[in-house]
């Protein structure tokens, strides 16, 4: 079935399976462009004899037999969306059939058989947005959505498929659109040299349109930490308990280990669900000193590690710790404890060795705390509950948050043309020129949601969805 | 989610994901029975404002959002299907969501939190039966289509679905009934001696009856076959190119190779399908006499597995064979070659390494024999026609196939119980006797329809159901 044709078109009919791979109690044939109704025509039976091409109604169930050159291949349920009333605003067709691989397969031949072309990865959707039913930071959402896998990649993914981030996106682009009218205008009596702008009003404008970028792209980080996982290193010298602690937490917060089949993820990376939020715990080797080449090159690797996680559980052994080592860490960790971007909590371990907690212990390590027993599972919720509150805090309480890498890059070059724009009028640059800038800002802006766009960037979005979205 | 509760109730609202599972771009929740239009409106908002409980259309896709306590969860299509036109016969409904795992969970856990309780396997269909919607062997025929791999596999299973083989039981049940009512009246005036079932219209009745059944009871082999694929062994000595052959045919035939998650096979069994019927290949360990007692019982578990064959291919190296060999093989495989249930092919290898194959090697083996070259695959779609002719030989040109276990036994039992009454009849033994056989074989064509049977056969039928059927 790889009769994918080189040209991309946007005008023919195309089909997939929109359902999981595999078989199931049932399955939806998805078909979509001008010839869907016909094509269901040519292989499907109604069990209402009276029903016709011409009478079919929209948004209605049939219930009839779907047949290839009259060889029978299933009874099924088969509606018809008549355009633009439909997911990709074209006529389309869906066919709920019997849940086989083999009836699936058949179906699709016997479309394909009919002149239906195979849909490629995210056709429906790209064609949902060219036919103008939603904005590309919208279709992005769908297959955000589809992939999330917890509470809050949800929500996020929900909210910006219903275009809230779109709305304040082109929110932002009219306060430009607005000053961007009195500069072209400008520009049309420059010889005349009047200012039509207001250049205290501009300089207001600018610095919230600024503002509003800047707190969008902050949320980057969050909205990334939400979408993909938060990466947490569990560290510490061997045999504190780093195992012991990963299976406490797995257990203990009845956390959701995910096994979704086609994620993508190191293997060696476990991932717990606590509130709604993803933790990626990475798997590092123990940390001492070595002299043993391999083994130094796999510290080394821990280090690798440490830079990419966003929270650091540095685990201890609290029978063993004492003023010295206590130093030794701080010193050695140094840059990661300062590091704003990081989180650096230090677990007291193994507290089940000692019949109360030294009081001076608690003094002496000048760090945020969390003292548990791995082995015996004391405390672990407050250690679950401490992860959160840190993931909490990076959230700037932004109800819009950016969780896209595009957006993210369209977003700073907006905010990097304003600033030109910003730096020209207070300069006092040639109006043409700034104007420039501002038509850049204008550009990326409109990146972002679809206004303006390319046929590589509409490429590269849709490869990366599923078949049949 | 494991809150089934222990009773098995048929009169409350039941709820499960219906799709394959993982995730897609859509998903199908499944909800039926008395309570599922209230429910559905308890968490969905229809966009169509003006859409109620009571003007909401069976058989209609309605877009809306579905909420949990206020927190929207997706936006979707929702159907009604008033009952009795729903595949339960219930009241049902079916939700076609975003194909997130967590959206599909989300879905499901609102509904539970509703009073909607997670179905059992398969209990979508056991209602549809329950209601009159199809009888048993089409509610089984509906877990066979789902799991049909095959051409034939899904071709059986849907005229199974279709009621083919239920109206055929049905036939010969409505036969008995007219007969048995006829034996009941001589009951009624038994003391009156008088003969209303003329004996010799009875004996060829009974004659037509136990031939029909016989006939389908003969399909069985080969309706098993066609299920659960036909068993080939490939067995011959150490190097004669016996991995070498399955691998040119797993090629060569562009064969499907099955992969579908959830086919529970031995692992080291391939599974060809070549023009429609599945071939079980069933790897085997050299053959070679042997002093070595962990060999030896790899060779005695090659003959455990030539013996479940249907067929076996006997892999020699043609240019070492001579009739001294020729005579070891068929002396040592006589048992089988004779056996009118096994098919025994010699597939003469290495052809590559003869000019041309001596005419007097082919006068020799007295077998049915295939020249081949398994390494530069030559000839080796002359093996696997040889394989579907020999498959097809053994149908036995019934419309109606016998593919399950239950029905198989159920047959058997009614012509035990008829050939019973035959007897009966000729011994001359009491009528009254002779109708205890009657209701007998009545009873056990009822059970493959579902008209007479208990609810331990009913839960062990669905039991082997997917949730979600």
């Amino acid at each position: 079935m790889n009769n994918i044709p080189e040209k991309f078109n946007n005008n023919d009919t195309i089909c997939a399976v929109a359902t999981p791979p595999g078989s199931g109690a049932i399955a939806v044939i998805r078909m979509s462009g001008p010839e869907s109704l016909k094509t269901l025509w040519k292989i499907f039976k109604p069990l209402n004899k009276k029903l016709s091409e011409e009478n079919i109604k929209s948004h209605r169930q049939y219930f009839g037999k779907i047949h290839d050159n009259g060889n029978e291949i299933d009874e099924v349920l088969a509606t018809y969306f008549k355009g633009p009333h439909s997911y990709t605003g074209e006529d389309s067709v869906e066919i709920s059939c019997h849940g086989s691989v083999y009836i699936q397969q058949k179906i699709i031949e016997t479309l394909v058989n009919n002149g239906v072309r195979l849909a490629e990865a995210g056709e429906f959707t790209k064609r949902a947005f060219l036919n103008g039913k939603m904005d590309l930071s919208q279709a992005e959402a769908v297959a955000d959505l589809i992939a999330s896998e917890s509470k809050m990649a949800h929500k996020v993914a929900l909210n910006q498929m219903k275009g809230v981030f779109s709305n304040k996106i082109a929110e932002l682009r009219d306060k430009l659109l607005k000053f961007a009218s009195l500069i072209e205008l400008e520009l049309d009596f420059s010889e005349e040299d009047v200012e039509f702008a207001e250049r205290k009003e501009l300089f207001t404008l600018l610095a919230e349109l600024k503002n509003e970028i800047s707190t969008l792209l902050k949320s980057f980080k969050f909205g990334n930490v939400i979408k993909n996982g938060i990466p947490v290193a569990i560290i510490g010298k061997p045999n504190t308990g780093k195992s012991t602690l990963l299976n406490a937490l797995l257990n203990e917060e009845r956390a959701i280990v995910s096994d979704i089949p086609g994620t993508t993820r190191d293997t060696i990376e476990d991932t717990i669900i606590i509130e709604g939020y993803t933790f990626r715990f990475i798997d590092t080797a123990g940390l001492r000193k070595s002299d043993d080449t391999v083994e130094s090159i796999g510290i080394e690797r821990t280090y690798e590690k440490i830079e990419k996680a966003d929270i650091i559980l540095y685990v201890c052994d609290i029978s063993k710790i004492n003023k010295d080592n206590v130093d030794e860490i701080l010193n050695e960790f140094k840059s990661y404890i300062e590091n704003e971007d990081k989180t650096f909590i230090m677990v007291a371990n193994k507290i089940d060795k000692l019949e109360t907690i030294p009081p001076h212990l608690k003094d002496m390590i000048d760090l945020e705390t969390v003292f548990i027993s791995a082995k015996r599972k004391e405390n672990i919720h407050l250690l679950a509950e401490t992860l959160v509150e840190k993931v909490k805090e990076k959230n700037i309480s932004n109800d819009i948050i950016v969780t896209n890498l595009r957006h993210y890059e369209s977003l700073k070059a907006a905010s990097e043309a304003i600033e030109n724009v910003n730096q020209g009028l207070v300069d006092g640059i040639p109006t043409d020129l700034v104007a420039i800038d501002l038509r850049q800002a204008l550009h990326y802006l409109g990146n972002v949601t679809g206004e303006i766009t390319t046929n590589d960037i509409l490429g590269s979005i849709f490869s990366k969805f599923c078949i049949g979205k």
